[in-house]
């Protein structure tokens, strides 16, 4: 059956007809449209993105298309196959490298169905219209808007900081006694007082926001939701890099930072300035001011959490790697150094122990492996790993330290995923030339973590290194070298690059890219084994953080990162962490959940058993010693031997 | 009947055979011995105070004497009668000097009987011993302390500030998991979570002090206790001029200050540096240091409240006179910016109204006027006069700017009641020749409030002033005439006087000072008319503030200050502010009472009734334009007519 596909493209129009079941690259062609597949037309670059605007065409993959590209009419033109009249329009080129680099802060994010701000939200705002005081009635300021609060809104108790005792009585006397409240309630505890956070002169709209955010501090990036907890609707999104950074990749070497002379309070002006930075751009977009927000939900690995409060994080590195503290009181912003609304409310998010930090409880959480009948594995690749495994019953957990080889550090031309990054790479198999795809578009600078993982892959599978990691100095290309550290690999000739040097992987690369896959891998089979659950046994693979969003699942699975499984099991969640947090600043329920999350997950302390050692070191090769385990890997390699 | 007096004096023994009721200054002048007797042997002037070491005297009067005074064996010879063989120890002058004067700052205190540490107090000390952490129980710092509160205390929940967070590793450590924790304890709520205040390692002596301080802002004069709450007792008292008096000397010229640019923090910091040198000077003197103390509880009115804390007082001084906060939450003290403990409690007690403060409803607490089924009125003279009329069945207030004339200002040679000022006068009824106390002894630099009381009496009962307050310029005496401020009365000449000018008394200076007691008597006149209890009807008057403490009540009742009643029915009770924050201090169901105090009070507010300056002007007479309200006065000016 022939059907009519019209391209519109640079505003021009061309059809051609074509059979049933014509790839769109195909028909494209065909009618001399030219749509880049810098990887081959496996699905895999989203370079080759298309707008259906008319008719329907099945898409077999839409693997680098978020849930409201695909509802967008986005296809994948080397997934998508003609199965009637279609209209297909093929945007510029710049537009996809654009969409796929902002993609890379923004999330999609709905606002839960059920939410219900009155009901959900523990800030609140009310209107109070108080009686002037006189000669008969001389009650103070405070008892008088706390009777106001008692008659005309229910609140038998409130409890007042001293600031904003020194600031009351102007916004009573500027409001001619009529004023607007923000209050924290307890829903959880409706007998215990409620907490005063200030009080504004006259009527606020109802339906104007009410400022709040929700962060994930993450040890290489700090993520910031400004949201409007009326509505529930996230306003902006904005990340930046840790400040942090600068004393230390991961959090090992920024303990011990923060160990020395003014290292904590360093640390934690380092990151506070993250934030209120963020704050600030954040509120810009909305043009509301940082002290508009009233209230910020916290999630972070356990350490992240420490640094912020500047609370002693030695304990955490050293054995029995205890925290100061899991489950951190709510407290005021201005305490905490957070330049929203002095008296907000800054509600860090429990965690389990000191690899097993808010950023899981949160992502558990979001990702909703803790109310799903089946098994499910959680993991978040990040500088440490951390893995879940569970369902609504159970829930089981560790961490193991990957390193920050993913994250770009600890590698030669690694660097993380900005500007000038290459995130993706294929090498042809018989020339053993590669053709990668760079951030921002440009000179490529050097490669990150999805770069490593798909070097690392198509480096393996045609040969270029072996199972060990070695590089084969005797393969038929040029690009195959003995450097300074070993055999390497030439990505980039320096004639490409931006610094004008070559970009390579070394053996010694290869070996700390080795160590974090293999640590996760085990990390996770480990705790499969504990439960005695088989890995095959769990119904999906929850793969949280950034990190995680880009990463190409098939060439994860086949440097052993990821257990093999079907594509269709493994959800790729973005910044769960931040999900989380999100999810806790809007509905009190779900802040409670996280806290019996944090009480219900059970830590699997690695380090404590030799078993760990074993599945590391079985794990220490490409894509592990037992091949059985990775049965689509053996496939593959038969295939291009 | 004869008996044998012996006297020890400068350690020489003399005795002497007198007749029952003989005086002891009788006795003494027999036996050759000099006892000064300033005043005349009225028993006013105390300079004659005696030990009776042996055997038994029958004491008149002992209005100079406190009750351990008594105790001791004091007596004052010009009061006591010889009733039997007795042994009388005569101190050296000094001694009774030093004790005159140092008796201005140390007041007697004995601890409640019922005080019971363990009922009572709200802050308290338990010790623990935790499970140290190990691979198999990696718990957090701060839930293995909940834990260990919650078993071994009994504690099931408690609240920590981030600061206690921040530095809670460190204890647990050096204790080796042994650790005292120092919480606050809500016994009126006891389902309410408990607050964390210090944690130090290892055990504490459960004997060893738990220090707490009383503290009672007075407008001229700030005091405070330093206390032992496991003991309840009162080491150390201490007292200092507040700071704030440089930038004006009544709550009004403070509270315009405070609206000056930069005026709230200064009169703030004032205080606050007079506060934290008396906690300094306290702890001293117990070897502690002021971050040992955990709780402080301040009485004070509710303008010295408003300007401890930085509130804005504006409103306390314009109609309808409100303030912002009558009933201060309890506070942190690094907040308040007093250095107990950062973490210590600050509790501001509970005023009523404008100008009933703190210092009133303490003051009610300890003087025992709400418990009693009579009715007593209760007056606090200071720059504010404030009046309480009631038992334990009702309770009414009002407040009377009587100025500060009482306490020295706006009067010509007026001082506050320190070294060199004169603070007793007695006119000779024929010579029109004064004769007069300087505290301290020395050469006298000005007249302090209870000298302004005693001279003003003498002057009208001699008529050197008349009723109306006008000076005789006709009187047979050099020490009066007509001077720039109309006529005057030289009390010291410049040669007698410290500075080598006259001390005087003028016209100018008799007015304010009958306007000041015009207001205190036109206010708990009032006070009385308003619930239509006659003032005879009150069972006792109960005078407060250290002022107080040194008025004669003869010369007070003489100028119309304090109404005509028997002696007896008059009690003096020094600072029942810092009283009643000391009971409040100690035991919780104090502090409560004085809430309910505060909640019981009605207030009248003077100036919105005419009838109050009515009499107001009737009382702006010597003692009263209605001499039949002063029988005594009359009966007096009788006598010396």
């Amino acid at each position: 059956m022939q059907h009519t596909v019209t391209f519109t493209h640079n505003d021009k129009r061309s059809s051609i007809s074509v059979p049933t079941g014509t790839m769109l690259t195909e028909a494209a062609q065909l009618a001399g449209i030219e749509i880049g597949q810098p990887c081959g037309g496996q699905g895999r670059c989203g370079r080759c993105a298309v707008l259906v605007t008319e008719g329907d065409a099945r898409r077999r993959s839409t693997l680098r298309l978020s849930r409201s590209d695909v509802d967008e009419g986005y296809a994948l033109a080397c997934q998508t196959v003609v199965e009637g009249d279609v209209s297909i329009l093929v945007p510029p080129q710049e537009k996809i490298e654009r969409r796929l680099t902002t993609d890379r802060v923004v999330a999609e994010v709905t606002v839960p169905v059920d939410y219900d701000y009155d009901q959900h939200q523990t800030i609140h705002r009310v209107y109070l219209e108080l009686t002037p005081p006189s000669m008969e009635d001389q009650t103070d300021d405070w008892a008088r808007l706390q009777t106001a609060l008692r008659i005309q809104a229910g609140i038998p108790e409130v409890l007042c900081s001293l600031h904003l005792l020194q600031t009351l009585g102007k916004p009573l006397r500027e409001g001619e006694w009529n004023v607007t409240a923000v209050v924290e309630k307890n829903l959880e505890f409706p007998e215990r007082p409620v907490r005063l956070i200030e009080v504004f002169p006259g009527r606020v709209d109802d339906y104007s926001p009410i400022w709040g955010c929700a962060i994930d501090i993450g040890t290489t990036t700090v993520s910031l939701w400004l949201v409007d907890l009326v509505s529930g609707q996230v306003k902006a999104q904005v990340a930046e890099y840790n400040g942090q950074i600068a004393r230390g990749e991961d959090v090992i070497s920024r303990i011990i930072y923060s160990g020395k002379a003014g290292g904590e309070q360093e640390m934690r002006q380092r990151v506070l300035d993250t934030i209120n930075g963020l704050l600030e751009t954040a509120c810009k977009r909305v043009k509301a001011k940082p002290e508009d927000v009233m209230k910020a939900t916290i999630a972070g690995n356990s350490t992240m959490i420490h640094l912020l409060l500047g609370i002693p994080a030695s304990s955490i590195r050293l054995s029995p790697f205890i925290t100061a503290v899991n489950h951190p009181p709510v407290m005021i912003a201005k305490e905490v150094g957070i330049n929203i609304h002095h008296e907000g409310r800054v509600d860090c998010l429990p965690g389990v122990a000191s690899y097993v930090g808010a950023d899981i409880t949160a992502g558990v959480l979001s990702s909703g492996l803790e109310t799903s009948e089946n098994v499910s594995l959680f993991i978040d690749v990040g500088t440490n790993g951390e893995i879940v495994l569970g369902n609504r019953d159970w829930l089981v957990t560790c961490a193991c330290s990957a390193g920050p080889a993913f994250e770009g550090a600890g590698v030669a031309n690694g660097m993380r995923a900005t500007q000038g990054a290459i995130e993706e790479v294929w090498i042809n198999s018989d020339s053993l030339e590669p053709t990668y795809r760079v951030i921002g578009g440009g000179k490529p600078k050097g490669i990150c973590g999805s770069g490593l993982i798909a070097l690392l892959s198509e480096a393996f599978l045609t040969g270029v290194i072996d199972k060990a990691g070695n590089v084969n100095l005797m393969a038929a290309t040029s690009r195959v070298r003995e450097g300074a550290h070993g055999g390497e690999y030439v990505l980039v000739w320096g004639a490409e690059s931006e610094s004008g040097e070559d970009i390579v992987i070394t053996r010694v690369d290869v070996d700390n890219l080795l160590r974090a896959k293999a640590a996760i891998y085990a990390g996770f089979s480990i705790l499969a084994d504990t439960v005695g659950v088989p890995l095959e046994m769990t119904d999906r693979v929850l793969v949280g953080g950034s990190f995680g969003k880009y990463i190409n699942v098939e060439k994860a699975v086949q440097i052993g990162l990821l257990p093999d499984m079907d594509w269709s099991r493994f959800e790729f969640l973005g910044n769960t962490s931040v999900k989380g947090a999100y999810a806790a600043l809007l509905d009190w329920r779900m802040r409670d959940r996280i806290t019996e999350i944090a009480k219900r997950m059970t830590y699997v302390e690695l380090s404590a058993d030799n078993s760990f050692y074993d599945a590391f070191t079985s794990a220490l090769f490409l894509p592990h010693t037992d091949m059985s385990r990775f049965p689509s890997v053996a496939e593959a390699l038969a295939k291009s031997n």
